[in-house]
C-alpha cells in the first residue's frame, strides 16, 4: 500500500504522468541546524519560556536540529477513472488526502468553504506553520505535478451549492472531513454548541441527499471520530457490537457516548448515516478516526506553498501537535488533570493511506461500514513521555505539569479499542514509538519564531459552557 | 394514582379550589344515537365510503351510537406549588397534559409556537376535531375551572424568547412535547428532513442551556418515542443495555436504530441528553413514549372549546387513531405490507398520568432517568381486529386491506419491550383490550361529517424521499 517510497532522483512530472517529484527549494536546510549526537539537553530555565530565548539557548549550547530531507514524491496512477470529491479539503487531513490521492491518479475536487481558517481569524489563532491559500496551493501542486485538483468554494449547508458541484463533477466516491471539528470550540458557548450540530449534521444529510439523488453509485467515506464510543468498560469493537441478552442475540450499532457537542454531533451522523445506507441502499464507510499527529507527507513537504497546518491552540490543537509544540518552545507540557485518559492515535501519513483504502474498498451497497481508523493508543501520560524523550534526542530539555482538568471526563480508565479491519485491507503503519515524533518536534522548531504562546494553555471548560460568549484567550 | 374518579355531582369550582366539574354542555347527547344491542352490522358496500353515507347507513339500518356521558373532572391541589412549563402545550399530548397537571394544584404554564397548526395549514389538513385556540382554550378552561394556564407563544429555537420565560416563570420542570413529531413529514422531502432535526435538536439543546443558566434545579421531563429502539432482536430495556463482553462487563446507552429522520432525531436528543446530564449535573427524565391513542380526558370532555385534536391523516394520524377513522367511515383499513409490525401503545389519559408520574420522581442529579412509556405492545394486524371488534359493538362492519408499504421496515420481527419504571412509581393502566376503543370510535363517528377522505391513504415513501417538495396529497 505504501507508495511514498524514496524514488532515486526528483523530477518534475508532466501531467499524469507517473515519477517522482521533489521541489528543488525544499532541499536546502532550512531553520535549526544538525544536533550533535550527546549534545547535553537545553535547560528549561527562566527566560526560555519563549520561542526567542528558546531557539537562542539551543544555538548557545551547541544544540541544533537537523531537518530531514524531504521525502519524495512518487506519482502513480492507481487511482486512475475514480473521481473523488473531498469536502473539507482545505483542512488538516483534508489537504493531506487530497494531495495524497492526485499524486496517485485519483481525479480530486475540494470542496471547502474555507471556515476552519476563519474560525482561527475569530478567536485570533493561526497555524504554526504559514499555509498558503486554498487557491495557491493548487496552483502550485498543479505547476510541480502537472495534476489539477478542482476547487469548489462553498458550504455544503447550501444544497443548491451542493448539488451543483456534485452534478458537475459526477464523483464516485466523496470524502466527508467537512464539519467543525474541535470539541473545545463548541463547547465554548450555546451559540458554538447550536452551530456545531446544526452545521455537521445539516452537512452530512445533505450530502446523502445529493448522492441518493443526484449520484446514487457514489461511495461516501464519512469521518467520524474514536471519540463517539467514549471510554466504556468493555472493548471497543468497530461500529457494531454482538449481544447476547436473556437468550437472545443480535447484532447492533456500538453504543455510543460522546463527551462534547462536537463528538456528539459525529454519532448523530453515524446514527443518521445507518438508516440511510439501510433505507436507500447506499454505499457509506464510517471511519471513526483517532488524534492525528505530524504534519509532512510526501506531497505536502514539496514545497513550501504546500505546507500543511500544524494547530497548537487550545481548542484546536490536537493533544499531541500541543504537546510538541509545547516541547519545543520550553513550556511544560500541559497533562489536563491524572493524565491516565487514553485514546487512538494516528499519523497524518497514515490518515491518506486509509482514506485511500476505504475509497478502494466499498462494502456491499445497504451496509454501512465501520473502520476505527487509529494505529496506536496512549494515555496522555505516555504521550507526554513520548514527546520528553524525543525532546531529548534533539538536545531539549521537556518537562511537565498536571493543570486541572478543563473537561469532565474519566481520568483513569479501562480502554481497549480494535482496529484490525483497515489492517486487514492492507493498512501499513506509521508507529509513534519508532521515534517518528522526532520529525514532527523538528517542524514545531522550524517555525518556532511563530509560536504564540498565549495559545498553549486551555481557555474552555466543560462546566462553564453556557449563554455568554466563550472566550478564546487563556483563562487559567 | 388515578384521581378522574367520577363525583357525584358536578360543581363549578372557585379558583383553585379541590373539587369536581362536570360541564352543563357537554352532558347533552350530541352525534349518533344509541345503539340497539344486537343492531346488524352497516356494510362496508359500495356508496358508504363517504362519510355522509355512513352516518346515512348508519341511521336507515337503525343503528347509532350513544355517546359516553363526560366524565367527572376533579380538581385537587395535589401538585401545589410545581410550576410546570408544557413546551408543546397546544399539541395533542401537550394540551391534554396541560390540563390534567392544572386540574391537579399544579402551576402550568404553555408554551408553544403554533407550529403544529401551521403544518395542518401547510399541507391542507385538519383536525377531525374543531379545536379552539390556544388563547380560547385556555380561557374556557379558566372560566370553567378558576385555574389560569399562562402561555408563551414562541419558538424554543428562539434562545432570547426561552430565556425570557424561563427566567419569567421560574419553573420547578419542564415538560419538553415541542418537537415536530411526525415520521412521515420528516421524510417527504429534503427539506423537511433537516428541518426535523434542526428544529428538535436545537430546540432541546436551548432547553438544556436555558435549564442549566436560569433554573439549575429545574426537572427536565424529554418526550421521546419508543421509535428510537427500532425493532431489536432482543428485549428492549428502559433506556439502558447491561452488556458483558469478552468477559468485562458495563451498563451502556441502549443502541439506537431509529427509522425515520424523526425519530432519528429523537435519538439525537436523547444522546445529548445523557451528555448534558453527566457533565452539568442536571435532573433529567426521558420518556419513550409509545403511540398514544383517544381523545377525551375528564378535563378536554368539560367543554366543547377544550376538546383535543384527533389526527388521522396519513402525516400526522397515528396509526390507531387513523384505523379508527378508517372504520368509522367505512373505508377499510389501511394495513402497511404484511401487517406484522409490532410497536407500544397507550391511551392518552395514560400520557397524562405518566407525565405527572414523571415529574414528581426525578432521579438523583447526573443521572438521566429513562422510562418506556406504553402500557401495551399490539402488531398492526392486531390493532385491525380491534378496531374490527369495537366497530361490530358499534353496529360497524369493518374491513381491512393491505396496501404497499410506503415505510423500509420489518414488516415480521420480534418485539418485546419493558415497561416496568412507570408501573414501579405507580402508574395504573387502561388497557386497550378492555374494550376502550368504543369510547374513540364514537368521538369519531360524531365528527363523521368533518372526515377529509383525501387524508387517509398513505402520501410520503420512505425510498422517494428526496430534494422534489414533498406532495401532502395521496399518491397511491
Amino acid at each position: 500500500m505504501r507508495t511514498a517510497t524514496r524514488a532515486p532522483g526528483g523530477r518534475r512530472a508532466a501531467g499524469g504522468a507517473a515519477g517522482a517529484v521533489r521541489a528543488p527549494a525544499a532541499a536546502g536546510a532550512v531553520g535549526p541546524r544538525p544536533a550533535a549526537a550527546g549534545a547535553p539537553p537545553v535547560a528549561n530555565a527562566g527566560g526560555l519560556a519563549t520561542p526567542a530565548g528558546r531557539r537562542g539557548a539551543l544555538a548557545a549550547s551547541g544544540a541544533a536540529v537537523a531537518e530531514a530531507p524531504p521525502p519524495a514524491c512518487e506519482l502513480t496512477d492507481e487511482g486512475k477513472g475514480k473521481r473523488v470529491i473531498i469536502i473539507g479539503g482545505d483542512g488538516y487531513c483534508g489537504w493531506a488526502s487530497a494531495l495524497h490521492l492526485s499524486a496517485r491518479g485519483y481525479e480530486v475536487a475540494i470542496m471547502d468553504n474555507l471556515s476552519r481558517r476563519n474560525w482561527d481569524e475569530q478567536l485570533g489563532f493561526d497555524t504554526l506553520t504559514p499555509i498558503a491559500s486554498l487557491h495557491k496551493r493548487v496552483a502550485k501542486w498543479q505547476e510541480l505535478t502537472g495534476r489539477e485538483i478542482k476547487t469548489y468554494v462553498g458550504d455544503i449547508c447550501d444544497f443548491g451549492f451542493l448539488e451543483a458541484a456534485v452534478k458537475e463533477f459526477e464523483p464516485t466516491a466523496m470524502v466527508h472531513f467537512g464539519e467543525q471539528r474541535s470539541a473545545p470550540y463548541s463547547m465554548m458557548d450555546r451559540n458554538k454548541a447550536v452551530f456545531t450540530q446544526m452545521n455537521n449534521i445539516t452537512g452530512t444529510i445533505n450530502v446523502l441527499y445529493a448522492i441518493k439523488e443526484f449520484a446514487p453509485e457514489c461511495h461516501l467515506v464519512k469521518l467520524g471520530t474514536m471519540g463517539e464510543y467514549g471510554t466504556p468498560n468493555i472493548d471497543i469493537e468497530e461500529g457494531y457490537l454482538d449481544v447476547e441478552h436473556k437468550g437472545r442475540k443480535d447484532r447492533l450499532p456500538y453504543p455510543k457516548q460522546g463527551n462534547s457537542w462536537y463528538h456528539l454531533s459525529k454519532i448523530h451522523d453515524s446514527t443518521n448515516m445507518f438508516f440511510t445506507t439501510k433505507t436507500w441502499n447506499m454505499k457509506v464507510t464510517d471511519l471513526n478516526q483517532g488524534v492525528v499527529y505530524g504534519v509532512d507527507t510526501p506531497e505536502t513537504a514539496l514545497d513550501e506553498a504546500l505546507v500543511n497546518r500544524m494547530d497548537y491552540d487550545s481548542i484546536f490543537g490536537t493533544a499531541l501537535n500541543r504537546f510538541i509544540i509545547q516541547g519545543a518552545v520550553g513550556y511544560p507540557l500541559t497533562v489536563y488533570g491524572k493524565g491516565g485518559q487514553t485514546r487512538g492515535f494516528l499519523d497524518i501519513r497514515d490518515t491518506c493511506q486509509c482514506i485511500q483504502i476505504a475509497i478502494d474498498n466499498p462494502g456491499p451497497a445497504g451496509e454501512m461500514l465501520v473502520f476505527n481508523q487509529f494505529t496506536e493508543q496512549f494515555s496522555v501520560n505516555k504521550l507526554a513521555g513520548l514527546v520528553t524523550e524525543s525532546g531529548a534526542r534533539l538536545g531539549l530539555d521537556v518537562t511537565t505539569k498536571s493543570i486541572p482538568n478543563p473537561r469532565r471526563e474519566k481520568e483513569e480508565h479501562y480502554y481497549n479499542a480494535m482496529n484490525t479491519n483497515l489492517k486487514d485491507l492492507g493498512m501499513d503503519p506509521i508507529l509513534m514509538s519508532d521515534g517518528k515524533l522526532d520529525d514532527v518536534m523538528k517542524v514545531a522548531l522550524k517555525y518556532i519564531d511563530r509560536v504564540d504562546m498565549d495559545l498553549i494553555l486551555p481557555a474552555t471548560d466543560w462546566v462553564s459552557s453556557g449563554v455568554k460568549q466563550g472566550v478564546s484567550k487563556v483563562v487559567s
